[in-house]
């Protein structure tokens, strides 16, 4: 199985990150800006990109210290069976949030494409605490020209 | 054994993006200013940040398609081991750079930090060609307060 890894350290106790990957208005802040779904463990969220998009289902909630979801449904085909995990950790005055996306089937092209776009939301991420404003799509930062 | 993927596209012909990977000159447009050693296979490149760094050796080239290196001496010691590769390969009107450091012994923290500083060192690339100018250390884009 093929994995995702991300670190980035955002100034700001974890209380303000767990917001923004807990809840409809926080997630929108930095990933997609059409968000429903945002709830306690069970809760399925929907994130959509111009109409379509990926369905997670909230499998893990450790109040300001961990986030895990499950992917749901069949969008994007090689996204079936992965799961994602962002953990916070506080060192000194910032808070680290350690990021994988797990059980890819496979090291492919668009696994790699997915990381490089995973690091672009998650500075999207530090950018929205830190400054209060990130670059969810339809704002992100393009990493190709397709 | 764990290993960090990446792709961007980026809108220009393979050989530009060749020379931004295997010179002194190119290199140094993008990951680091301190730059030097480049050259055929063979060669070992220094790669300097603020005095210290990684050595890498050329191990593969194949002009306008791939570049392979081999990590040497002890700097960074979680890239003892470790191996990159750049593939480019052209789509209609843009060149893909997919990239894998591969080798890792474990998916660490350090490794995590590793991959979304890969994604922002490679949208330099993608700029340093683009746009003329790229963001190469000590004017990197931080993904953290370190």
């Amino acid at each position: 199985m093929a994995e995702i890894n991300h670190q980035v350290g955002i100034k700001a106790p974890p209380e303000k990150i767990y917001e923004l990957l807990t809840t409809n208005e926080g997630l929108s802040k930095w990933w997609t800006n059409d968000i429903s779904g945002a709830g306690e463990v069970g809760a399925l969220i929907q994130f959509r990109f111009n109409g379509g998009g990926p369905d997670f289902l909230v499998t893990k909630l450790i109040p300001n210290k961990l986030v895990g979801w499950k992917h749901s449904g069949n969008i994007p085909e090689l996204w079936v069976g992965t799961e994602i995990l962002f953990e916070l950790k506080v060192v000194e005055t910032q808070t680290f949030v350690r990021f994988v996306h797990s059980n890819w089937k496979e090291s492919s092209d668009f696994m790699a494409h997915c990381s490089t776009k995973w690091a672009v939301f998650l500075l999207s991420l530090k950018d929205a605490v830190e400054k209060g404003t990130g670059k969810p799509f339809p704002n992100d930062i393009h990493i190709d020209h397709s």
